[in-house]
């Protein structure tokens, strides 16, 4: 088989380069191109000297580029670039996968009222495929287009999911206390993501309302059939990577609750259920597209706090776009995902 | 008035420098005594730089110091040592404030479990008062023994006090998802603690149970006037000192929370509760005595969430202790407290 | 005596805050004005929660404040703005602090080449006092306009002072290579700040040419009573504070160096010569106005290496330019200086 | 060909788990055995999590192995341990890799000063070949005994290889000025490497004496083809990962320096020089076996600065050991190394 020729749109930002370390010794991949609007004619490793020797690419202007040769198009952009653009490339025949939030929310109003714009292709969000493969995987195969998850949402639903398919908690009482490393802020110029502002300092932020609490909403209440109830509260780590997601529900029944987890993600590559009793730690995946999860049931009580751990720029970004598009192209669904996290 | 004169048992862990730092300038206190097993002999200024020029004791065996001298007596020890020690201290007209644990759980069975051994003198923990100023101000006025607080439950008590004092929340789910720096694992040799285990690394620990769950519990249902049911999840976050508990439960009415709060600690001059909506950052009350407290309701539903961060090391441990010396020798609350947070 | 009257031009950075810190429980001193043009009536406190109930002023619109009710101003500003308001306020006999470098060096074409711009106040350069205190003392106490010392200049002439007044060193090929913190680059949202970037890295930057090198040179030619050959290499290691310059020069003579240096620092209550084979810390001066030096002679060797520590933003920025105050108006040199670093 | 079978004594530290991560997935080995004296019976992926799904090995008693099997055992040992198995295993046939410092320096007398210990078989030490195969090629391809090098040797080596071979340097006063990230001190349970020591701190060590001087000295003088000067002065800073070396000489002759540098490493895979003006940041090869090099020569002066950077733990360790094992065996020399560092 001929390798799939890749575009990349916006390939500055973590979720970019990224896409490009994964990508660069995929087996199956072709970097075809990429674009920046700022940093046009830039060699990639220029910026991003860690890919010297792997990634010979120049960024293009995305104005003079055509994306129309590529098999599939990765957005690594902000909000609302997406949809200026997927129409047509979905109808030159091209697949797309957008790693940011435009297609991820089924009801356009919410989505409009949390991202504060108007959505370009309403018509494409139906046909869109929310892309986590362990909820969606048959959708994903054939899809043309797939809304890639955040990265809290992919920790919180794939700590939730068994629960809630099994109907084993109350799902009107929620609670996501969910930790992220500085880089899933992205490579944006912010004072509040500066080394001296984050570093050594833990917060809170986005109490009152984070836009991918409707997200996360919208996936828990499909798995629970029913609309829940969520509490989700992000806090920022001193962590370059890493999301860890803390769950609390109250037990319905008397469920086991480690058999309960270990049938769910039996056949899941990426979904590694640890042994009971366990805490898992976010170095334990970092560089990898690995979703590490322990059930505990504190004191016996009723109720149940599961630990979800993830690399935000993986499994909660990249890698996930990669797992989706090897699902969309047939390929072996660890292909080029097989890297042994980096620990210490 | 005399200064007082002060000892300080096992000053070669965090919570020990930072006595030393807090009293080398406190205008009432003098550093008379500081005891090391292993160190005796040594500069204490040789083992912690930084007090070159504001320290110039050694320290000293404590097998052949009288500590009959002082006025008080910190223990900045491991569990275990200052129960030994403290009965001869009080008949000594000495008192005592132990940093440690070991009289700070009221019921001696559940402190012997919890703490793995048996306690030397149980006839004390009833004398002793738990010395949470904002709780006890009163008692500790006329202690001579107090048991100054963990870390984790000053966060923790003075978030949830409001609510249960007011009877606003359920308090049979009560859930503390608190994150710690590593200095408050202390300063002692372990694989876990070292900067390439911890660093850039988030995990849970001791979900099955930790040490200072009874403690907590025995606050927290002393303010509720009732036993509560409480989820206590502690984390370890990449932060050299900081602690940030996010606490959740449900509300029983429609309290005004922000009044709530704010009337609560009107005279505490080390609570301070921010304004609506704010997140307080740990590195906003680093190295200082301060406690910063915010109250939110996300979605206006029925989950009341708080957040309070402290200094583990002073307001969590040594800032405490000088507070509450403060107030049993009848000194100005805050005397030798004004340290104004470093920030970067 | 009155309490000085103080204003701080453009108090949103980390110089900025670091006055306030240092200045709002100073017992001389009394924040009369803070300016920023971008906050404009936003409390001091809102933006930096560290200072809430030590600082209650608001920032004022600097184009609507008046100054001159000051006895001292101090600029907290980029370079090229102090040069532009100084020689009013000095005829409205107020006294200026410069943290910016538009007076440091005294050859105005050096300045124009390496800061890129016209000097808008030539002839004040040479009324300006260079305030490195340990170097220029006498000439402090007189002085109308002080132009406080870089970060780096700071560790790198206080570690070569006492071998270049002593002629002990080939002064035509010294080396300093200085490693800083991140708050060294401010509080600007600049992507090689960042958290993700500046994080777990280290590298040198401006190898071929950095701003600090004319004025280290300017420096260090006077001590030595001719030009200096200096290589200056600049690294920016993952610290929040601090500086570390590593010196080497190649002895002229078999003199005693630790004899030497605790000689010429003997009455500097703010630079501590450690004993013989010391390293210093940068944590051992966090938050403190502490210079740490060390000196070595590696293997008995011809080459001799200092260690010089600071804290880049209080010796080597806000504490300096009070201490410079203190000089300038009589007060005790350590007036409000004396705190305790914090460790860990 | 049948995949090389591996053996690894000692895998509990970080040479022993990042050799894991490397082989793990290298297409020409099988990890056949791995000890630990303490961990005896424990997966290795349970002490290690990282590991699991990659390694299903056991941790083996040393005393209870049969490393006759393995066709080359790594040594990722203290010092001292290697040279009491060698002879043995040499005479089974079995080639070896040690990491530590048993084989490095040819002068026993010289090893035995600075490593404090009798060697147990000083007649191997000449039939070891230093590790390094940027200059030992051609001996390592037919070694039974390889001596991979240290983290700073490698570095250092590096950086000055071209110089020295050129005779373009006054080799009599070299310096090199290194920062090593924290790992660098192995998984060992010690208060210094403590997260709350070595975190927001940096500090020089061993300016006295360290044991990678003799090992960078005998290579260096064996470049020079004369005895070397060398001022070594490691620091310690805040990384997890990751060796800096700024290097400082004095040019002897106007030499082309970037040509220079990039002719010699223009066919070694993992070395990397960079183009003119680059400074080379660590993180560039965090994971990676990549060495990447800059040249300076500032203000156009006769000092040159070279700025090498490695992965202590790859290419200053584990990585350099996999190239080594790669050239004794006549596989190709990147086989299991082309990992694209992680960045950020």
């Amino acid at each position: 088989m001929n390798k799939l020729k890749i575009g990349i749109v916006g390939g500055t930002g973590y979720t970019g380069v990224e896409l490009l370390r994964l990508l660069a010794i995929h087996p199956n991949a072709e970097l075809a191109v990429i674009t920046s609007r700022g940093e046009a004619g830039l060699p990639v490793a220029d910026m991003f000297p860690s890919l010297r020797g792997y990634v010979d690419l120049k960024f293009s202007d995305p104005a003079q580029v055509d994306l129309s040769v590529c098999d599939v198009v990765f957005f690594a952009t902000p909000n609302g670039i997406a949809m200026q653009q997927t129409r047509e490339l979905l109808a030159q025949g091209v697949r797309v996968i957008d790693l940011a939030a435009d297609f991820r929310i089924k009801d356009v109003a919410v989505w409009e009222k949390w991202y504060g714009m108007t959505h370009a292709c309403p018509e494409l969000i139906t046909e869109a495929v929310y892309g986590l493969p362990e909820l969606n995987r048959e959708k994903i195969r054939t899809a043309k287009l797939v809304a890639n998850p955040g990265c809290y949402p992919t920790a919180v639903q794939l700590g939730f999911m068994p629960l809630l398919e099994a109907g084993a908690v109350d799902a009107s009482h929620l609670i996501a206390d969910a930790k992220s490393g500085v880089s899933g802020a992205g490579r944006k110029a912010e004072v509040g993501s500066l080394f001296a502002e984050a570093g050594d300092n833990f917060k809170a932020y986005g109490v009152g309302g984070h836009r991918h609490l409707p997200e996360i909403s919208q996936g828990l209440s499909a798995m629970a059939n029913n609309p829940v109830g969520l509490t989700f509260v992000p806090h920022l780590t001193p962590l370059i990577r890493g999301i860890h997601a803390t769950l609390y529900a109250r037990l319905n029944n008397d469920i086991d609750l480690q058999q309960l987890f270990a049938a769910r993600y039996a056949n899941e590559r990426f979904v590694d259920v640890l042994p009971q009793g366990a805490h898992p730690e976010t170095r334990s995946v970092r560089g990898s597209n690995q979703c590490r999860i322990a059930v505990h049931r504190p004191q016996g009580g009723d109720t149940v706090v599961v630990l979800s751990v993830i690399d935000n720029l993986v499994k909660g970004a990249a890698g996930q776009a990669v797992q989706n598009m090897n699902i969309m192209f047939g390929l072996a669904e660890n292909a080029g995902l097989e890297v042994v996290p980096l620990l210490p």
